[in-house]
């Protein structure tokens, strides 16, 4: 059989989902759906698709099946109705959740006879089906392997472990790293226009640092690995007062200190418990502690 | 003159003064040296560096003098002293200060007759005089680009603006961005060891997103100059959903969780200002706003 030959099922036809079922037609596949409010898979039938008349029916069809929904509670819900049998299923969750969600229902799934993998998008729907799209995956690494071929339509795929809770820490943790580096743009953008310069021509600055010290973080990750954090390039003690000096300059150009007084907050901690002669790394210390309420 | 024959004068041998003059000798320049602790010049001299027996004497020779120590009271006590002519000279001032500290310098040394660099080094003494070495300058263009071919021997020059306050907002917002991938990175890396994944595992998937975000800044910077922020790929309100789910994994799992709340207090606030529906960049307002009391 060729591998755009594989029949594929989509659950959910929210944006992501039509996306989802558009990119495997548009690869050539017999492509199934199913949505709640049916007035949803119009376009994805004009496209080709099959519309199940029920969600069990959908299941009957196809090798795989892929569910994304609003939440894990909404996967939980349509899955767990009477008519629909799982035995002897592949089911890929693409909905968001956390990890604890995301290995309950591996369990659950698993016991009625289906194979599960779990995922997470970090794309928006218009970049369905290019390489711009990555598509975290965990779960038995054979049920991904077997169907690679049909979710490579997708975009571009990543396999992270057989743990199923994988995919939503990944997710979550490249959405603190989005966040953070849009954070940082706009704290230097707001402490920039007072000065007159515009947000495009800091842009470029902030784009050179952000690349740069993601370069530094393979290099750092060892000192995490090794427990050991000698200050090869500088201590922390010397960073603590650099954000002595963000805070004062923000504060004295009227611009929001919150983001540099929590960066000295947490450094203030590691130095008073003896890391002040490290590096910047120690602190995955107190990253690792509960904290925050 | 050949240009490494251009004579140059650096006050301060501190580590990083150390290697400003190291560069400079490195280049071929004739190069003064002075510092209080005139022990600290022995390297140096060896090296061919001229110790002047004071500062008076060290500003009386070359074309440029570069001034590195440690704050900008420094300056001002060895700059204010009795004995020290500024009339005539060309100073750059490489000590790490705020922008205020910068313009109130430059005024003051003008007055007194000379011409006034302000820089700031983004990087550490090992890496000066290499293309690694970033070095930002503002004031004067034309006094910028007299020296331009003498300073670089210290490692890769950029020139920001007239406005003397412009290398410190630089140096602080950059440093704000380094602190944030870093930050970003340690928060990513806990939650994913509570999952067994190790550091070096993780540290790929962290410098790909960090690298990848950092290419959005330049189209999201004209959303920020055009006051107009549409939600082109995502709204701020389903950020904010996302920005949920990571306080409750990190604290499922017992990871800190106020950088992922501080996160989510600033969108909920902006969210709260009728900005849901906008995209993510609509928080420079909340970040231009004086806050963090
Ligand atoms: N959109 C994005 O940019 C994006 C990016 C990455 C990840 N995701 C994730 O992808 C998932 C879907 O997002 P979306 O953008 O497609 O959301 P959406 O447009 O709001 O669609 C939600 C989908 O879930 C269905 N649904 C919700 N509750 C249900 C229930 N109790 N029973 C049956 N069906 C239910 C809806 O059915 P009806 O049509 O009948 O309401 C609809 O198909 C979410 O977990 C989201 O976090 C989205
Ligand atoms: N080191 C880095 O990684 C780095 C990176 C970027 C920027 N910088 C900036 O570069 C500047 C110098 O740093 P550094 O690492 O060279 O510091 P350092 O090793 O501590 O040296 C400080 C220098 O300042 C002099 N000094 C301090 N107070 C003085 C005073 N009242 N009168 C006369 N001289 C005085 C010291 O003279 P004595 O020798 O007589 O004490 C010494 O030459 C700082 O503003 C720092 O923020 C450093």
């Amino acid at each position: 059989m060729n591998k755009t030959d594989t029949p594929v099922t989509v659950i959910g036809l929210g944006l992501m989902g039509q996306a989802l079922a558009g990119a495997f037609l548009k690869a050539g596949h017999p492509t199934t759906v199913w949505n709640r409010t049916p007035s949803k898979a119009d376009q994805l039938v004009a496209e080709g698709a099959r519309l199940a008349p029920t969600i069990g029916d959908a299941l009957e069809e196809g090798s795989l099946t892929i569910i994304c929904v609003t939440d894990y509670q909404a996967v939980q819900e349509l899955l767990g109705a009477s008519d629909v049998e799982l035995d002897g299923m592949t089911l890929l969750n693409l909905t968001s959740g956390d990890s604890a969600q995301a290995r309950e229902t591996a369990r659950w799934v698993t016991q009625r006879g289906a194979r599960y993998l779990d995922g997470a998008i970090m794309a928006v729907p218009p970049t369905i089906g290019t390489a711009e799209a990555v598509i975290l995956h965990c779960g038995p690494q054979a049920d991904f392997e077997t169907h690679k071929s049909t979710l490579d339509a997708l975009g571009t795929l990543s396999y992270l472990g057989a743990d199923h809770g994988l995919a939503s820490l990944y997710d979550v943790a490249g959405l603190a790293m989005m966040w953070s580096v849009l954070n940082a743009w706009l704290q230097g953008t707001a402490l920039l226009r007072t000065a007159g310069v515009d947000a495009a021509t800091y842009a470029p600055f902030a784009r050179q640092m952000a690349a740069g010290v993601a370069e530094w973080l393979p290099g750092y990750a060892e000192q995490i690995d090794n427990n050991s954090f000698p200050a090869e390039v500088s201590a922390l003690a010397t960073d603590a007062r650099a954000m002595a000096h963000l805070i004062k300059e923000s504060e004295a150009v009227g611009v929001n200190a919150e983001l540099p007084k929590l960066f000295k907050a947490m450094a203030d901690r590691s130095i008073a418990a003896g890391h002040g002669g490290e590096q910047y790394p120690v602190l995955i210390e107190e990253f690792g502690k509960p904290r925050g309420d």
